[in-house]
């Protein structure tokens, strides 16, 4: 029987043939947790008395939610993760050498291809970029992984999304992705795996791929998965990795769905509160009135995605109604700015940088709405409350938008063609 | 009978000779407030029905406190801030153009030689280097002031305080504030003023100048003031302010104290927990293990305070065990950083640079202390559990220890000669 790429990933690591439906015990090849999170997964271990844990460079502790830490609370669930990691030779990046862990990870290289990579927080989803079967997990299912190296997984049915042509110039991968989420809806593909192909796709840089795959989860993805391919195939050579060996689906995979979409007809997207689902083309909303913006996130806050900013930034001036946020993905991204040139001309917009961090992305600091305040942000969930005040809206953009619209005060769409 | 400088000041406003001891309601020139504190004056107002403001063009807001909020409620009592600039025509500073106020006022330009400037912070004395009466009040006598323009004051007793010869390099303001207030004690001058000379006095920057009157409080004063002299007056002209008639205590001005000192004596100083009082020469704390440096506040954020860091950090990384968190004072002092190429090196050190703001010193964001954890701060304050958890430890210094010890990993003192 046919087997799709996630069916095929498994058995590669099982050494036996997979499919959809079978639960199995897969070996973890890296687990990762936050300071969000881990601290859960830590109080499961103590509750179990279990006082080892089963290969600690696979693990990695992140310090990216509440970070630097805002109160006393925050402050020592990020100290309880340090301790744990200096007792069990962790490694732990905290934000002055760290960043958010899906922007971090993925810089590290310490992934390959073809990974089972678990992380205690939803966007782990965000390697299948990578040709990763990446999935977020809960913080028992981590307190497991941490002491056996191991997890029990359903293996996931797979619903297939060929892209094809080309995405009009001011059209990025966020939109495609929230095209996508807006056509299979926030439950439209719960528990199932997403696979990506198609001419469109395999022209996207690791940047817009990681984009796409991170948001998978907002439509309730187990994972998303992009096939490792040239593009792919660089990215882990200069990681120093070379052994790319390749799989394929099976031409006669046994797909749940299967659903063509067409670069071209694409239009820039917006995810209109208070799900990412609620998706308009976005030029529907111009002239909606905004008082912050952020540019950042797992989703959206990689070095190329401030490049695209600055295109927009380059010698403007934030609006004088707006506050405009710009949360570097990671130390690394920050100092990249620096030597691009862009950070001085942030500066001077009046942009505020934030330390690398989730920062407010999902209402827990660093710029959190107040009553009535709307927002846009190049994030990934808008929900209820999750950005601040239950009376606040967030509208979600690509990057583009969001830095136009900083600039002009209100919702702009840059001109496509 | 002779005036103190103070008894001066508030008789050039008033037009009638005044002396220590009296009540009188004198005109303010600047009322300040911040998102801190600014919410109570406004309920203060509500309550009493008031609904107009006299000379708005007097008063200014600065988020720097919570700023970017840090929560819904911080976010809420920015919220309100602007709303009451809007309807009032105030000016409301945020951190994207702002700073910490102490920072941000000096640097506006907007006040005058021998003015009378209140503020509901309690650092407001910092301005008494600029040749000003400046002095933190409650949030009741804010609201008192934004009604009226007035406020009725006790006029203080003056402390005098003459500090002659030269400071050796390697010792700083800091130094010699936290060693007065270490032999005031921190009830020491409780509602009086401090008035410094002598020859130290007079080679004193501004920046050093406010550094000094800026932790006058710390030691109870209700302001600190360095009469104006060709320093002050070249500040004010930069400022494009070139009438700065000057007028001087009366040589049987009748002072509570005077104290002389030394400054070549003066060695570096640390204020040790819980309490900037509890003053050690700093040689006595060498090898002191730290988990996090700040270096920045209204006492040690300006641009003169981060060329001194630069000294030290420049090519350097910061220990692996210290997190190092830079706050620029304002958006300026951000802006003059990048200019002057310190940016870029800060953060190839792995510092955290944070937006403009208190930052971490009052314990509010942006670096909490966690249980047990110990911190050097060139902040002002380091009482039972103000900078986070109520088992931390603060100490307090000049910039270059701050610098050289977040390096180090421990507390080192650079050479003074």
């Amino acid at each position: 029987m046919g087997q799709t790429l996630i069916e095929k990933m498994i058995s590669l690591k099982l050494g036996r043939d997979i499919y959809k439906g079978q639960s199995v015990f897969v070996p973890v090849d890296i687990i990762m947790g936050t300071d969000g999170t881990t601290p859960l997964a830590l109080k499961v271990l103590e509750e179990y008395n279990i006082n080892k844990i089963k290969n600690p460079e696979k693990i990695i502790f992140v310090h990216d939610h509440f970070a630097p830490p805002k109160d006393i609370s925050t402050a020592n669930l990020s100290r309880m993760l340090d301790q744990f990691a200096k007792k069990f030779h962790i490694t732990s990046y905290k934000e002055d050498r760290g960043g958010i862990c899906h922007v971090l990870l993925p810089e590290l290289g310490i992934m390959k291809p073809y990974d089972i990579v678990v992380g205690a927080d939803s966007h782990t989803c965000t390697y299948g970029g990578l040709g990763i079967f990446s999935m977020g997990i809960g913080s028992t299912d981590m307190a497991c992984a941490m002491a056996t190296s191991k997890l029990w997984i359903k293996v996931p049915e797979t619903i297939r999304i060929k892209v094809s042509g080309n995405l009009k110039s001011g059209v990025e991968a966020k939109d495609l992705i929230l095209s996508i989420i807006g056509m299979l809806g926030t439950d439209g593909a719960n528990y199932r795996a997403i696979e990506f192909c198609g001419s469109t796709i395999e022209k996207l840089t690791i940047a817009e791929r990681m984009t796409i795959c991170n948001m998978v989860i907002e439509c309730g993805a187990k994972a998303g998965i992009i096939n490792i391919d040239k593009v792919t195939e660089q990215y882990y050579y200069e990681k120093g990795i070379q052994d790319c060996q390749r799989i394929e689906a099976d031409s006669d995979a046994n797909y749940l769905e299967t659903y063509e979409v067409e670069a071209e007809q694409l239009k820039p997207q917006i995810g209109c509160p208070y799900s990412p689902a609620n998706v308009r083309n976005a030029e529907e909303l111009i002239g909606t009135k905004i008082n912050q913006v952020v540019i950042g996130s797992c989703t959206n806050g990689r070095i190329e995605d401030f490049r695209i900013a600055y295109q927009y930034m380059k010698g403007k001036q934030v609006h004088k109604n707006v506050k405009l946020i710009l949360v570097p993905g990671s130390h690394n991204v920050l100092m990249q700015m620096e030597e691009e040139g862009m950070l001085k001309d942030f500066i001077k917009s009046n942009a505020i940088i934030s330390p690398p961090s989730c920062g407010p992305c999902m209402g827990g600091h660093m710029g959190v709405l107040a009553d009535d305040q709307v927002g846009l942000y190049t994030t990934n969930r808008n929900f209820y409350g999750r950005n601040g005040s239950p009376s606040s809206k967030v509208y979600l953009s690509n990057v583009s938008i969001a830095a136009l619209s900083a600039i002009e005060g209100e919702i702009q769409v840059p001109e496509v063609n």
